[in-house]
């Protein structure tokens, strides 16, 4: 048996070899908002420079450490990579955003600004968009980029390993079109094929707002904001600055795409056929639900009269797509919409989009699971002797997954309805405690009330509060929690 | 095999004769309010006469019909009943309010307050109670224990042998202290004995209320609907109207044991030892978080310096043990309580009692399992290989027990967000609506907002969805769901 010394630093040591690779591959991100700065002349290199001088000096010297021949992780520790990582990650965003001169943020409005980019949640503490330097309009987009990128690692390598997460429900538990391909035996292949189609993704979302009237930088910025669903906008109206149906159609239709299942996509690659997607239990519900609260949200708009019907059928489409997949772009009066549609729009954030894509909330497969199992419930309670499966097109659902989506469901509630508490207690309304928490821990990043067109109206402590919110929603609390328990150290 | 059409008449009959028996029941218990109309010579006398002559007719004609030697109903017939007997009670309830010169209510404001009674909700639409007529006042109260007395039987005859609800988690499924005793073999008996502890409560309370300085006729009114955990007043002010510490700790000390399993005041008296309620799980459980409000709530009030120390006790305690165990009586003043201390105490009336009791909500016995699954589920993650089974006190709970606790919680909020959203659709702001649907379908009592002081200020469509709440969550839902599904007419 190996000393029990030489193993914690052992795992000591590759948990700071695997941080450290992390840091150094973000400040090479840099290179890009420093090159705009170049390109655009803009003052806010500095910010950018001297950030990216501490993260890749610190980034290199730990690469350099001598690495263990063989790194052994128990499966547990990759929880503690994860909360380290993103804790990490939060921090280094941050930087610029409190380097920089013109901004004026405070270090609470600099970390709640990096963690809404990297959580993809998109909410932000700037009110004048607009007047921004390029080059940080640029850097948060890629923010939104690179956190739904650490999503999906996090989804196919860490979570599925550890069995956490909607994605070991779908990826190991369902058989039909997704096992027999197996996509790949080897995580990191997976990986690096989702990326793959999440790089062609926001390159067809590119060209379609190029060609709908976008300038080649705003089509960018929105296209690596929206395949991330994070919804980082380079205008303070978001897309309602263009007045284009045309864009806002294609931010909806994206959003939609952007919410389904990346592994789904691979797979109809693979095939050359679209049968995959269609079949597809979760998607299938997914695009039912959608299309319900588009339907109902077009028609309210019709009806009361807020719109003509045109306007109501493009926004009512776009902003529902955006709202429920937690994309989180925005046509800029909605403040003028009926209570009741903005909150349904801010309820369906928690039903999110599917697992595998970088949507937030409690995702569609745990809704349909929920539901399938309540219906049982009752048929159970009709034939109380009876034996009844749950089952998601031809696969048996197991106990396991069952249990552990209901868990995910009661503790996703309580801490939103925790956090929505504690807003109440510093004295904000329940409008814009519902609809800030709504926006924060789903990543979906449009709030209500106060917080509608800016979050920068929150206070400090509201900030700090919120920006924990925005990492519990995307890290889907249980690592978080996992990290902070007792039974976690024990030996 | 029986002839199927044979088996429908018996099955019809049955029904129909035990529907007879309760209306006969229900029309007897007139006779009280008749009497107490001659005794203070009040003109209301009509209004309960043309109840007393319909029901006592409808009654005494049902139960003459020849009933079948042998009444052979399915376990699932029970779902029928239940239904069919709360629709029927809910509108037999209304008639005398509807029938009544002075009310002068709406049909929706005569069904709203005769099933606020008989669900033990206790909100009312009567703007100035204290000019209300005497009978009537005591009829609302006898509302409110007839509904309780109706709650235990279901919870005992009928969820019982169908399996729903927390009695069977407990009666059957917990051993210990309650399985050794097994209350008794029939469950006709069972119920009698909880009937006998219900009235013992009673008349403790009533003693209590009277020593504290009420009137007895206020004494008995308050004690009838404070066991049933119904909390209709004889004051428009609720116990604010006394201006009594001695009155309102006597209000919270009964919510608070009228909230507790009876079927352990049953084993206590039983054994003459209080070991029994100390050492179950459920009740540690409840009475912890029962304090931890309490406490909060007393800190909170002299802290923001809304009271001085001893009326923030009193108030702070009272309230809160009132609103948590979905009592629903009040002080006159928390309409100036600070937002987020009210917006705890509605969000704790989804916690509720014990099972067993005739509180409202989802119920402690289910927080504490979806409580003890959820830590299952960490350790779960942590050590993906090891088996953690479920126990409350040294016994097990089945993964069918948990499915439906996970169930009834899914489906229970899902309804509560239904209602507030249909609140919305109406016009009511967040806060009306979050407020009134907490007062409703947890059978709590105590509105926010607009109906804050009355619910007479609901539109009438409000009032028919409140109704519906209220035996929504009366009856845990799926018995409605039930008799509505197609499953259930399959043959
Ligand atoms: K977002
Ligand atoms: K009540």
């Amino acid at each position: 048996m190996m000393n029990h010394s030489t193993y914690h630093e052992e795992r000591f040591s590759a948990i700071f070899y695997i941080c450290s690779y992390l840091v150094f591959i973000f400040s090479l991100s840099l290179l890009i908002p420093i090159a705009l700065c170049v390109f655009y002349q803009e003052k806010d290199i500095t910010a950018f420079l001297i950030t990216f001088a501490i993260t890749f000096s610190i980034g290199s010297f730990g690469k350099l450490r001598k690495r263990s021949a063989d790194i052994r992780l128990r499966g547990r520790d990759g929880f503690l990579v994860v909360v380290i990582f993103w804790v990490l990650f939060s921090l280094m965003s941050a930087m610029p955003f409190l380097l920089d001169q013109h901004l004026h943020f405070s270090v609470a409005d600099a970390i709640f600004e990096g963690i809404s980019g990297i959580t993809t949640t998109g909410a932000s503490v700037i009110s004048h968009v607009d007047g921004t330097a390029k080059a940080i309009l640029y850097y948060r987009a890629q923010l939104n980029f690179l956190g739904g990128l650490g999503i999906i690692v996090l989804a196919t390598a860490v979570f599925n390993s550890l069995g956490i997460g909607g994605s070991k429900v779908y990826l190991s538990e369902t058989p039909g079109p997704l096992k027999e391909d197996k996509l790949t035996p080897k995580l990191a292949d997976t990986a690096k094929h989702l990326w793959l189609i999440y790089v062609v993704l926001a390159i067809l979302c590119a060209s379609s707002f190029y060609l709908a009237g976008m300038n080649v930088f705003d089509a960018i910025c929105h296209s690596l904001s929206t395949v991330a669903l994070g919804g980082f906008s380079t205008h303070s109206a978001s897309l309602g600055y263009y007045h284009s149906d045309a864009i806002e159609l294609v931010g909806g239709v994206f959003s939609l795409l952007a919410g389904v299942n990346f592994a789904l996509y691979f797979i109809a690659v693979n095939r050359r056929s679209l049968k995959a997607i269609l079949q597809d239990a979760e998607f299938r519900f997914y695009i039912s639900v959608a299309l319900c609260v588009a339907l109902f949200t077009i028609c309210s708009l019709y009806f009361t009269g807020t719109y003509d019907f045109s306007q109501a059928f493009v926004h009512g489409f776009f902003q529902s797509a955006s709202m429920m997949t937690d994309n989180g772009l925005m046509t800029n009066d909605i403040n003028k919409w009926p209570t009741y549609v903005m909150i349904l729009l801010l309820a369906s954030s928690f039903f999110g989009g599917c697992v595998g894509s970088t949507c937030g909330g409690i995702k569609v497969i745990r809704f349909l699971i929920l539901y399938k199992r309540s219906e049982l419930e009752l048929k159970q309670l009709i034939n109380p002797r009876a034996v009844y499966l749950l089952k998601l097109g031809n696969t048996r659902v197991s106990e396991r997954v069952t249990n552990s989506v209901y868990g995910l469901f009661f503790i996703y509630l309580l801490f939103a309805g925790l956090f929505m508490w504690i807003m109440l207690a510093l004295g904000y309304d329940l409008k814009s405690a519902f609809g800030t928490v709504a926006a924060c821990m789903n990543n979906m990043g449009i709030g209500y009330g106060v917080t509608i067109s800016t979050f920068g109206t929150l206070s400090d402590s509201a900030k700090w509060v919120m920006s924990a919110a925005m990492l519990f929603g995307r890290l889907e609390i249980f690592p978080i929690l996992i990290v902070f328990s007792r039974s976690f150290w024990r030996p």
